[in-house]
């Protein structure tokens, strides 16, 4: 499969680095929207102009979009799907079904097949939230996260005033894990289930306590969780924090048997030392599936729960059988 | 969806239980080689002779078989699937192959859809296996079982002569599963996985340590694994090992950007109390993936790997994205 990378940030240059693993993937080149010849691939691929991409209508099986949810891709997507199948990142939950709606038509009038919301959340947290509540009916589910680096939240905090640089981790709360591992089923607020730890670097004579107070009251970011706040030079920030680390787990336990005396625990997660290369190998694995299904003339937009197992894997229905069955 | 039981045993009762947990599905009748009337079901469902089977062609949407793999199903699954669409649960990996290929001229001669291979192992097992190795094809992935009930070493004991009952627990070896867990990649034996623990109860006068040297020695089963004898009164087999116990874990760790220098660890696992009833649980969501599928006009022999995970679920696509994506 022939693909393009649009946008060439982490996540573009995480899926540079997925299509070498992919032995039946070959990169036809990444789309930037900067000056092509600013931009030096790490992998020598070619770079072209965001603005060019329609000229490559023909040579791309399936165009990867490696831009951000909050501004990129809900213009990016539907513009892009009347052209091309495609596979996005798109994580805004809220904004899911009026993005579907968009790329759907946009996919349908081009006849094209395009996956939104792939990655691990979005993408295979989602697959064992699904497969999860299916066998267990009658269960809890719960999804922790990290502990991770959280960049909405990390670019939240560099918005405030006086602070030059920040990292925040998403961190589940160890006592919260182990009850629902054990079965217990509790009902667990936003508090229970996260802490966020803050690494800031502060401007030279800014008021630190007006930073921490100012995060630690932050609606929706942080008011709602206990929130640590570190102050740390720019050179510790780069030493310690240099990597995106992330990762999490999805968790539903349930009843069986005709009197549901019996429980069931089902557990998915993920350790994840860069966050960016992981979701990029699933997006890579997601193209040959979006490509498959316009092969087979399934149009239109889709997500990770309409792919079929078998069209992620480069394997034939018998080597799948005989390996993984 | 209107469902059949074909067979009885735990696996039967289990099926039972779960179509109670699914709104969506409906129990037409048990049907039993035994003679009908010696079964009261559990549910008060009506229970037939399996050789009434074939009256019940268009009453029933799925017919869920319960039968065991070495001997029931090979000859079940290729004589029922041209009547009804099906699901079985084959578990015996090497013969895959051959009842693939009987199950998919028996439905597409009948115009029927059957899915083989459903449960957890095969089944969601088989389905983490797939996906961690369609995202992370430079890895290693480790299945590992248990603490649980193995049925089949459970029954190879008790036809040792002098044993007159006997448990056999499949246990993981903690150091492989932690060597596994820390991206460690190592190279590991049968015995380096998994130990394998019996519990026996002995005809009175029988040689002890003659059982217990055929149990170890035994090749295949026991001979390639450690593996530990200890006797019990029936009495405490009744009240210690009455339980059908299962479980287990998929692991693939692999490496992640340009220079493969970052980790990822995918894990999978299961723990249940009752490895009939979850298995059952299983086998009801695929049914709705196999009537699905049908109604689609998609007819031949499927395995997990072939139904979109959508169609696992009652709920809608637009639910589905809403809830689980």
């Amino acid at each position: 499969m022939k693909l393009g990378i649009y946008g060439y940030g982490n996540l573009g240059r995480g899926v540079e680095a997925a299509v070498r693993q992919n032995e039946d993937a070959e990169l036809v080149g990444i789309f930037t929207r900067r000056s092509p010849d600013q931009v030096i691939s790490e992998s020598g691929a070619p770079v072209f102009s965001a603005d060019d991409v329609f000229s490559f209508e023909k040579e791309i099986d399936v165009l990867v979009l490696c831009g951000g949810s909050a501004t990129d891709l809900p213009v990016l997507s539907p513009m892009l799907a009347e052209h091309f199948n495609l596979i996005d990142s798109f994580d805004t939950h809220a904004r899911i079904p009026e993005h579907f709606q968009k790329v759907d038509q946009a996919a349908r009038r081009g006849e094209k097949t395009a996956m939104i919301s792939g990655g691990w959340d979005p993408g295979l947290f989602s697959l064992a939230r699904l497969y999860a509540g299916a066998v267990l009916p009658h269960g809890s589910g719960y999804t922790f996260w990290g502990r991770g680096v959280s960049q909405g939240h990390s670019d939240a905090i560099r918005r405030i005033p006086g602070v030059r640089d920040a990292r925040q981790y998403t961190v589940p709360v160890p006592e919260a894990v182990a009850a629902v591992e054990n079965g217990e089923s509790p009902s667990l607020s936003a508090r229970q289930m996260h802490k966020r730890e803050c690494w800031v670097v502060a401007e030279e004579g800014a008021d630190r306590e007006a930073i921490r107070e100012a995060i630690v009251t932050m609606p929706n970011y942080f008011a709602d969780y206990d929130t640590s706040v570190t102050f740390v030079t720019e050179e510790e920030l780069k030493r310690d924090h240099a990597g995106l680390p992330h990762g999490g787990r999805v968790i539903r336990t349930g009843a069986t048997g005709l009197r549901e005396e019996n429980r069931s625990t089902f557990a998915f997660s993920l350790k994840l030392d860069s966050n960016p290369e992981f979701t990029s190998l699933v997006l890579v694995a997601l193209a040959r599936a979006v490509l498959r299904m316009h092969r087979r003339g399934d149009l239109g937009c889709k997500t990770v729960f309409d792919a079929a197992p078998a069209d992620l894997s480069p394997l034939s229905a018998e080597e799948l059988r005989k390996r993984f069955l």
